[in-house]
C-alpha cells in the first residue's frame, strides 16, 4: 500500500487534498485471477465508507450468480435495515447476454451490451453511485459492441465524484489511457494446469 | 474464469471430483494493487459458502483498521445472529507489530511475527478454519522472522480441507513451489505516479 510522499508533485494547480480526493478510473486486466475479486473487495471498502455502490455485471449467463452478488446485496439490505454502510444495486447487463459469442445470436448480444452501456451512461450523468464496478466490461468493448473511444471520453467527462473500476482481459488502450490506476493480473501458476477444475467458494 | 476441460489430466489416481475439491494454497504477489483486496474478495465468496473464515493480518500498525475488517466482522456477526454465511475471526498478528522495520525494535517484531506464525500453525493443526487469509505474510518471511521452508512444509502437510491464501510482495520461491495458484499483480499505472496520495475507500 502506498504511503508517504508521492514521487512527483504535478503542476496542476490542485492542493494535495484536492488531488487526493480526485475520483479514480481503475482497470484490472490481464490473464490472471483476481480481477473481479479485487473489484468486489474494493466495493466492500466503499460500502464501509457509506458509498452508493453500483455493480454492472456483463455476465456469462443470466443464471450465473456469484457469491459476491449474494453478499453485496445482503450488505445493501443491511444498509436499508440499519443504516450501516451504503446502498448496493446489482445490475446484470442484458438478461441472457453472454460473453461467449458461441452461444445465442451475436446481434442480440451486441444490442444487449449497447443497452447495458447506455444504462451506465445514464447513471454516470445522474451521479447515481459513488463507485461503479463494470465487471467484465472489457469483453463487449473487445468484440466491438461498445466503442472504447466513447467509453474513454464519457469516463473522462463524467461529472462529480464517481470512482469507476473496470475488469476483464485485454483492456483497450483507450481505457488504459483514461485510467488513473491499471493493475495487470498475471497467471504464474493455476490449478487448471495440474488438471484441477474450478470449485465453489474459489471460482464463484 | 476457467471453465470446461483442464489442459492436462494428471495420473494421480484421483477422480475429477476429488481433484476439484482439493484444498488450495493461493499466493497473491507482485508490486501491483489488488493482492489483499482480491484475498478479501475470496473471503466474501467463502463466507457465502458458509465457510469458517480466519484472517491473520500482519498489520502495518495495531491502530490500522481497514474497511474489510469492519465488513467481514459484520458478516461474522450476521452469521451469529441469523445463521447466514459462516463465522469470521480477524486476528491482528502481533499488537503493534509493523512491517516497517524502521519503527520500533526489530527483535520485538521478529518475536511477534514468530508468535503469529505459531498461532497459524495451531489453527492449521486444529482445522479451525475452511479459509485462512494470511495477509501480508510474505514480509515476515522475507525479513527472516519466519522460515519460508517451514511455512511451505507445514502448508503441504496441513490436514483436512483448508484453503490458504497468502498476500504480499516478493513471495519466497518455497511458497510459490507449494502453491497451487499464484497470481502476480503488476503495476501498469498508479495515481502515485501522478502525484496523488492514497484515499479512503480505495486504499483502506
Amino acid at each position: 500500500m502506498p504511503k508517504g510522499q508521492p514521487l512527483n508533485v504535478p503542476d496542476d494547480g490542485l492542493t494535495t487534498r484536492q488531488r487526493r480526493n480526485r475520483p479514480l478510473v481503475m482497470v484490472h486486466t490481464g490473464p490472471g485471477k483476481g480481477k473481479s475479486t479485487a473489484a468486489f473487495g474494493l466495493a466492500l471498502r466503499g460500502w464501509n465508507q457509506g458509498w452508493r455502490i453500483g455493480v454492472f455485471q456483463f455476465v456469462k449467463s443470466a443464471k450465473w450468480r456469484i457469491g459476491e452478488q449474494t453478499v453485496l446485496e445482503r450488505l445493501g439490505a443491511l444498509h436499508e435495515e440499519t443504516g450501516e454502510g451504503g446502498p448496493v444495486d446489482w445490475h446484470k447487463m442484458g438478461s441472457g447476454w453472454s460473453w461467449s459469442r458461441k452461444q445465442g445470436d451475436a446481434e442480440d448480444h451486441a444490442a444487449a451490451a449497447a443497452e447495458g452501456w447506455a444504462e451506465i451512461k445514464r447513471c454516470l450523468a445522474a451521479e447515481t453511485y459513488d463507485l461503479l464496478v463494470l465487471d467484465e466490461f472489457t469483453y463487449p468493448i473487445k468484440w466491438g459492441w461498445v466503442s472504447a473511444e466513447e467509453v474513454a471520453s464519457e469516463l473522462a467527462a463524467r461529472p462529480g465524484r464517481q470512482h469507476v473500476v473496470i475488469t476483464g482481459r485485454d483492456a483497450d488502450p483507450a481505457l488504459l489511457e483514461v485510467a488513473d490506476l491499471v493493475t495487470e493480473m498475471t497467471k504464474i501458476k493455476h490449478p487448471m494446469d495440474a488438471g484441477q477444475k474450478g470449485q465453489k467458494g474459489i471460482e464463484w
